[in-house]
């Protein structure tokens, strides 16, 4: 905590060790559930702090309690389910700022978020808030929100930290997942966030991490937070993920939320000497430095910001967010003069946002129908169905069918109702209602035209049902502003382009984490390790519905021009040309993964490391350059501790979805040179392989040989095959006696030659 | 070890305690490589111990190595791979009683064996000597194996106890499994075998289980194995699995094999007090046990077993073995007066056990060209292909396809060469080599009617080429007697009746262990859990090329007037009439899978439970009734730390494979009744649901509504939510300070409760 005192920016601020006992076991907990705790006698303020993180969600008075209800209005992005698709850290950022903006207005000091957790299994209840199945991705995209929204003098907080990926039992249960899925699945798009835009807060995670819980996890929280990564802000607990505050408090935990009412604990900790005093110091002054970082914004009582161009950013958002899927015979875009059936409820009650603790209330929304109406296009509406659960009213049924046969073609807006998705519990299934299926059967029967628009936080089942459609766009949630960005699309003003962060599978029993989900008894096994999403689809070669990075758009494109050059210390530059091939503007995303060769570890068959996304006029081409770092190419090792890099090929692939690869170079690196030391356990191939153990091992067989020791039984192969991977000290096994004599001499010789050196 | 001393049965022999240290050590390690250390001045012998499993491995002579080159002469039976496939305890009973006379003519106390390690991914390269991927098979038939051996006075050694299931790294991998899968997959057969047969002697792995040792385990050797299941007998390092004698007797390890030569350290250890005397007493004393046990049969110096009737035997075994998976058109059984081109090196050649320590001389060796000679059955033989890996030689193929030709059908011999299957290495791939399937494809081409004979000990792909062949008989390794078996089949004497016990996947890479195959940096995570062979496909509903339990017959046969009874203590019986709807004799095995319904944790939607070989003559019919005990329904609760019979619906289902169901009777059974107590961490829904909890809470809601109490905010839809997940410790998050009312509520009127009851 040292750096952030030295940057402390008020020093009209306390120092935590001036505070007495009480008042610094105070700032360590919430002043109630929406403030943190001031101290008014020593000028240190209870800013606000609320939920967002795809808009602000204040609620309207203060309170002791949790009410998910009512908040004043403020702009409902879309959320991150949404605004992933649009691989666009750009205008993500934009979006943040707008966010701070509004912070500031009303007096927020942090907004909640983003939560950057991985979408482990398509069935998670917060599905639609999480950004990627990727944590590059993840961590790319979501940075903009830290960027954007600090830029303007307010607090994020990046969350939840970890491993929070499902809604059962989310409160207790274990996630139990190797430490190398941790690395290179479930913390980098943390650890980047971290690195390169330090979040003000870190929400801790509710559940456990093999068997800690995410508020007391020292490693966790002050190891690799603060330790490895640098992180100089404070770590609150979600909203009653602390559960022992003297153990957070030791482990790293700066802020309770909401606040248990238990300073006196604290208290006693501190004297009877179980929480270190200088340790609640350090907790205490990181919640004083962040009042003060936030004092200057929260000073600004009388900005106003401007609602019509925070509506025009969430509108930019939601154009970028949504993909197109299907586009048979460019169906899409429509002509805005012909007649068209707008046909499901969505088009006239748009969904755009989910439930729990971020659901907003927005300044306005427009639904596509309003849109469609302020342009004057040509629409016959009918509702098709009801948004509730109750069975199908076959009237509505009748109505929609009628005006598709009239139709040119037909606009059939699906999707999953609010309740199906929220926060505090996970879905059951991927499937659409069945009601509005059959409405597609029965459209799709009478007009064979039929552009279906997808409103839906989490993946839905596509598989089904897609040859009933000609063409088929994924909206997601796009927030308020969702209903004109569907138009500016659908009737042409834009081109889609969306790309899936998150793989549609072709069934949902083909996704590994299902053999895991959502656990059993207090905890869940991440058994699938690193396979998660593509990385699973694309390594054992399964179908899926649509990949992972793939949309079309209504231009075309080419890529070519592909060199990629390896670089000093093991990383690498790629360079591609990517041209506008279409008479129409718009946008590509370029995707780079690597695939490495052999490796010493199962590695995914490719992953994503670098994107760029390529807005181009009509006929435009442009080469873009991109750099590829160290990591890129490294997994983390289990014996090494720590990222490796080995030595070898390996293939730098460029595309525009993790199946359509445009071209694949292969490059060879160094590798990092790292080894582990030999020892009586290292298998004879082991040390045959080890630049020192190798020629002791080819001196001590000259001399088997010569008779000087005695001979390995290498002649006979079933023995070789064993001697391959035996530890040398097993090779009593096969010789008896004489077995040590060689095993003495292998590490005798060792310990000289690697003591010489 | 009380009871074994009080049932020793040769007073003559020394207790161990009145020994001296060093003779005491000298008990726990062996004489040599394979004999027993005796010490002559105290009358125990040394007797010999050597390799199994379907067959004796005794070495020539006296050596302090591992040979695995040259042994005397004994019957080789089929590989369990084959074995496992006839669903036939008593008929491996009979194998067992005559592998145990051959050991009191060879002076050999205890032959090694069975191995009864899961076979959880095909690769696995030892597959060829295991049983099956489900454990109630392994177990239930395995146990013949103890049992017969053991009838004839000599011991067995069941192995490697545990988790032992792969080749690669296998002397240093750690298997880190879950508690639950360890319970349900991978120690039932030993836990079934020790229990109903008490083997004389238990070998541990070479591998590490959640980090430890096996031989090194306290919990599996000690607490697991002779606590809970109440073994008698030793245990065994296998071949240099033992790497710290001291820490290995204190854990429960009696012997190390092959003697390392520590026993100094052994006395300095009882010295130091680091290894209890005690300890060493009960280990040594386990040793004399031994001892005392063989001695009756060791003294007959005079005995001779029959090689003709043990051939016999193995031929009978062996015609069990084979599975038919496919006949169209009735191609087999062939005529024997018709001609047939008996193409592929395999039908002179057999491949008939695998390679690595259970490797044996056989007596004889019947060719399959062999059994048709002596039959008189008119054979056009080509040999195809050489079993090297060389090149195909384009004149065989010339000389096959010509013999094809002419020939009215094909018998067409393929298999895997020797070399690709041998303890030591895991395999690479599931393939036949390619120029064996070049030939089939020729083959096929010139002549439709090829029924294709296998010789392999692992699973290989069959599904690519099935097309081209009209018949498929997977002979896996039969023996040295398999050739007379295969005519046996092949000519119709008798039907076959093999059934698989390893699922025959359509792809390699739909087997979910793959995602954590063969492991790396020392460890191997059993992520797919419980979820291993036809668990993993029935559950997800997978294609598989062929079902577990799966085999075709030349009879045919209906299963009818299926019943199943609950009974007293959550056990069941099966009746199921069997009748032979054919003109031949043959044999079915009904298969019992019981499928549970709703549980707490995720179990695969079917386990096979019971089975039952039953030999009708055309026509018959018979009622058979099967028992299910109450293990039948349980799972391995890991917050229990024990079995957990839910109450509620049960599916039984009587059928012919895992997919071939006749019938499902659904059964409700009462449970057992287990609960945890609540604790302030039990979930406001797991209060509810309590027996005691429930009217607490109940009360406490009613308290509320009076204004007694504060009153839980329910009435908020998504407040609903939260709390039905919520740790009753957790309340304050939504009520503020309220909530610890409510906390102390519950937790004080639930003391009360149960400490009143």
């Amino acid at each position: 905590m040292t750096d952030t005192n030295a940057s402390r920016p008020q020093p009209a601020f306390p120092k935590a060790s001036d505070l007495s006992l009480e008042e610094k076991a105070s700032l360590t907990s919430g002043g109630d559930a929406w403030h943190l705790q001031g101290i008014e006698s020593k000028g240190v303020p209870g800013y606000m702090i609320t939920d967002g993180p795809h808009g602000l969600r204040k609620t309207e008075e203060k309170t002791g309690a949790v009410d998910l209800n009512e908040s004043v209005p403020a702009t409902c992005f879309p959320p991150a389910a949404g605004m992933a698709s649009s691989w666009n850290p750009q205008l993500v950022e934009e979006v943040g700022r707008a966010m701070g903006q509004e912070c500031i207005q009303e007096q927020v000091a942090v907004i909640l978020g983003p939560g950057v957790n991985i979408k482990r299994n398509p069935l998670g209840g917060r599905c639609f808030e999480f950004w990627s199945e990727d944590p590059f991705l993840a961590g790319h995209e979501a940075v903009g929100i830290v960027s954007g929204v600090q830029s303007q003098g307010v607090g994020t907080s990046l969350k939840h930290f970890a491993v929070n990926n499902q809604e059962t039992d989310r409160l207790r249960i274990s996630a139990r997942v190797s430490q190398r899925a941790l690395r290179e699945i479930y913390l980098p798009a943390f650890e980047y966030i971290v690195k390169t835009a330090q979040p003000w807060t870190v929400m801790c995670a509710y559940n456990q991490i093999n068997g800690v819980h995410a508020s007391q996890d020292h490693w966790l929280l002050t190891d690799v937070l603060r330790k490895e990564w640098g992180f100089t802000g404070i770590v609150m607990s979600d909203w009653g993920a602390d559960h022992d505050r003297v153990a957070s408090l030791n482990a790293g935990l700066n802020l309770e939320m909401p606040p248990s009412y238990t300073d006196d604990r604290v208290v006693s900790a501190a004297r009877d000497g179980s929480l270190p005093v200088d340790q609640l110091d350090s907790m205490a002054q990181g919640m004083i430095d962040l009042a003060a970082k936030a004092a200057p914004a929260m000073s600004r009582t009388d900005y106003r910001y401007s609602v019509d161009e925070h509506r025009d950013v969430a509108r930019r958002a939601a154009r970028e967010s949504a993909v197109l899927l299907k586009n048979e015979g460019a169906l899409l875009p429509l002509d805005p003069n012909g007649t068209v059936a707008v046909i499901g409820e969505f088009a006239r009650t748009p969904r755009y946002q989910g439930g729990g603790s971020s659901h907003i209330t927005p300044t306005a929304v427009s639904s596509f129908l309003d849109a469609a109406g302020e342009r004057g296009a040509k629409v016959d509406f009918a509702p098709g169905f009801t948004l509730d659960d109750e069975p199908q009213d076959e009237s509505l049924t009748s109505q929609a069918v009628e005006s598709a046969r009239k139709a040119k073609s037909v606009l059939l807006f699906l999707g999953l109702p609010e309740q199906e998705e929220s926060e505090g519990a996970d879905r059951t299934n991927l499937d659409l209602p069945a009601k509005q299926l059959d409405l597609l059967k029965a459209v799709s029967a009478v007009n064979p035209h039929v552009a279906v628009v997808l409103s839906n936080g989490s993946v839905v089942s596509i598989a089904p049902w897609r040859d009933q459609a000609q063409a088929i766009l994924e909206g997601w949630l796009l927030g308020q502003d969702g209903g004109r960005a569907l138009a500016d699309l659908i009737y042409g003003d834009y081109s889609p382009s969306g790309k899936l962060a998150q793989t549609i599978p072709m069934d949902l029993a083909d996704d590994p984490t299902m053999l895991n989900w959502p656990g059993e008894e207090g905890h869940v096994d991440y058994g699938e390790g690193v396979y998660v999403g593509y990385r699973y689809y694309d390594s054992f070669h399964k179908p899926v519905a649509y990949p992972f990075g793939f949309g079309l758009s209504y231009a075309s494109f080419e890529l070519s021009d592909v060199h990629v050059t390896a670089r000093q210390g093991n990383t690498a530059t790629v360079s591609v040309r990517v041209t506008n091939t279409s008479d129409r503007d718009a946008a590509e995303t370029v995707q780079v993964y690597v695939a490495p060769g052999k490796a010493k570890v199962a590695r995914p068959s490719h992953e994503l490391k670098a994107f760029r996304k390529v807005f181009l006029k009509a006929g435009e081409s442009q080469e873009i350059s991109i750099d590829l770092d160290e990591r890129a190419f490294a997994y983390w090792s289990e014996t090494h501790a720590g990222w490796r890099i080995e030595a070898g090929d390996y293939g730098v692939e460029v595309g525009t979805s993790s199946r359509d690869i445009a071209a694949t170079v292969t490059i060879s690196l160094p590798g990092d040179g790292k080894r582990l030391p030999l020892t009586e356990w290292s298998t004879m191939d082991e040390w045959r392989e080890d630049p020192v153990g190798g020629p002791i091992m080819e001196r001590m067989e000259a001399l088997g040989r010569s008779g000087e020791l005695p001979e390995l039984p290498i002649d006979n192969a079933s023995a070789a095959i064993f001697l391959a991977s035996m530890p040398i000290n097993s090779l009593f096994v096969l010789m008896g006696g004489n077995g040590s004599k060689l095993t003495n001499y292998l590490l005798d010789n060792y310990a000289q030659a690697t003591h010489a050196a």
